[in-house]
């Protein structure tokens, strides 16, 4: 069977007048892409429009849930209780899954975004509070998450399917975690580079860590950005290194 | 066949730390009730936890769909887009039903809020995208405005089933519409002549207007509300007076 | 010279139609008040009704600021970037003078608010954006906090003047924090036995913490609730029994 | 004496991690610098760099207020009542000024925004509202409008000092407003034309309208956009022809 992985990437985080990102780009570039809800970034008609583009594109579609934090972009770790994290998680799948399903498309998944993410990886409480938001409102939806992080662990005891994905564009510690974007050397910039480890990465399961320690990972999927010119040429870059290898690039979430 | 009505009322519309009205008698009295969805008032933890009161008692739901207005409580007319409008009225039924599936209950029907709900009496292009919001989303959907609303008749245009209401607390012009709040006498408080006017509304299909005018209506539901201790009792009044004389309070939308 | 006291409370906390505690009852009793600047709660046009009532009541008014977070009421901790933070303090500060000047007021002091209040009792950071902000902005603003925050060290240090203040219906620990609200017994609700603690902390200094040690403060300030009737009493009963005794209560802020 | 003309633009435009247009370049090239106050578009760290950016450019600064409402960019005509208006304007100005003072300078001017500038042109309650939250907020500040709106005229009857403007790009009737953008041929874009325009209209007080009536205005500040690379080139090329033509660019508002 020839391999294959999943491309996915954030899109739909403009708001109102404002843009972000080269959407248009990068769903022609990704397998799945993370649509913004309305709580970090997107409104309602910016949410309508990348669906639809979506839809063109063949691309499967997940909730990007976050905190309640349209001023930080959803980027601040926020204190809130698992009683609203629960709640507006169901409600930002279900104000995602009406739009999508008025395009005639379906929402398959859900990556949480930004300190969100981060937070879930150790904080049970919030973890627990996400989990219990998808099982509740559909248990077919599969989370997707960083290897390791409790929320995963959690959803598998739910019996959610899970799903786990690599950086293309950061460096990794010798314990297989991202370099924090405060120190040098957390981003990559070299379109060759990343490619050539992406490619090493899927094909086995190797990863060098800053140190030069070699990481074994099997990701289900490589998250590639496109909010500079420079990361839609490293997501571009990426793709085509794959499939110039026979690496097909398809969704990790098909029902 | 004995006669019925369906009493309705506006629940939910706290926010945060906020609460408004009393949801827990609203909803004992009521047979349907209009959730709000976060536009105008409603945070998603506060919509679940009325949803999970409103499905105790049996009280059909409505999304009380509303413009973007949380610091205008949705009652200052504003100039929405259709575009924006038709999205962010997917938005927020796909929110509360959501939020509905995960308590084990459903929306059954639409009633727009505040000054999107007055608008769309006449506006033809508000009225049309909440219309085509609704048919893309569930075209089982039922829409309750007042009678005579443009947005009913694109409804009835476009397939939707409909449904409209009386104002119980509310004095009525010689030609059918309510009389403006800032007139004086525009509100009613006397429970025993509102219970009365309902109840030979209902019987009778008249309602005499502040000029003496006897009006002929035949509205499928009844509109109280439960912002003030007076309201709730004004409420409380019109369900005995029309359960004492046999008229069955029960909700107009059933699937 | 007679002994004084002065006692604050949050008052401004509506948004909207939404309103919270008695604020006209509490601008009765206290001399000071901490009034929202519209990030955790308060709205302009209800800020400048609360500062006009403040006014005619002679109370002595504070910048009651506080994290961007109107859907967690402030009360969620937040980790805000020190040059947000500091920005938005004075974007606050600033707000409420304007309105405070347009109906012939000023405003004397800052309280931060919520979470933020708790952060900056240990966070530097945070503390420190504070502070700037209020140097920056007008350095003759008197900041009121917990004793022994390191916002008030920071505070000093950067010349501003400084007032602690404890808290009424609060119990404390043998070092002088306030109880987990968690915890049982943490809010005291007994209208006698408080007004007796804190003529006793005035006259003495003294305050009996949960175990029975007897902590030593001297607060410039006693913070008393309006969010409830039973708080109103509580404040009610505060007063009366420091004026009986002969303790004058006056704001600790005179300009 | 040397003929001169004010140049104005909008700055600030972003929020959060969003940004819009090119400020840096337009303070560069504008007298006067319209600041966002958080309602339309602005957060406080966004506005302070936009404040210190300008002060380095010795550019006049105004308070760009506008309605609330961040989803639709404050160009939505909003119903708010003159009571909140009037308290939100206050609000905007007072954030801004204590902003503006913590880099060392000052707010001098008001420019309303977006759907707020057009209604006050014609809508007595809310131009009512803007004026007098000036007036009692600081007479001395100046407010710039289109000529012949009502609340230039209600400004001057209230004592204030106004100040007039046209728009670089836009077409003009034959009575003296802008051609809607609706039509074709609302916005010019070629900058040789534009700039001699503009040129025309400061040496000779005349501008010709979309069916060749020559106006006769003498605006004291001329508006330029910076949301496009074209827009920018536009706002350089008039710079550029005025002051090759020996008309000085200055600031209307100088105190």
């Amino acid at each position: 069977m020839a391999p294959s992985i999943d491309l996915n990437s954030d899109v739909g985080e403009g708001f109102a007048l404002w843009s972000l990102g080269d959407d248009a780009a990068m769903l022609a570039i990704t397998s799945s892409a993370n649509i913004a809800c309305g709580f970090h970034a997107g409104d309602p008609r910016g949410m309508r429009a990348t669906l639809e583009i979506a839809a063109r594109h063949g691309v499967t579609l997940g909730a990007h849930v976050a905190y309640r934090d349209l001023a930080g972009f959803g980027r601040r770790d926020l204190d809130v209780s698992a009683d609203d994290l629960f709640a507006e998680t169901i409600y930002q799948i279900g104000a995602l899954r009406a739009l999508a399903s008025s395009v005639g498309t379906s929402v398959d998944y859900v990556k949480p975004h930004g300190a969100l993410y981060n937070r879930i990886v150790h904080d049970e409480r919030q973890a627990s509070a996400v989990v219990r938001a998808m099982v509740e409102l559909d248990p077919t939806l599969v989370l997707l998450g960083p290897p390791g992080a409790v929320v995963l662990d959690l959803a598998e005891e739910a019996g959610l399917t899970t799903a786990t994905e690599a950086f293309a564009d950061r460096a990794y510690t010798p314990d297989g975690r991202l370099v924090s974007r405060r120190e040098p050397g957390a981003v990559l910039h070299d379109p060759t580079l990343i490619a050539d480890r992406m490619l090493t990465l899927v094909q086995t399961g190797r990863l060098t860590a800053v140190d030069g320690t070699e990481l074994q990972l099997s990701p289900d999927s490589i998250c590639v950005h496109g909010d500079t010119d420079g990361a839609v040429a490293v997501a571009r870059a990426v793709r085509e290194k794959l499939e110039t290898a026979g690496v097909a690039v398809k969704p990790f979430a098909t029902r």
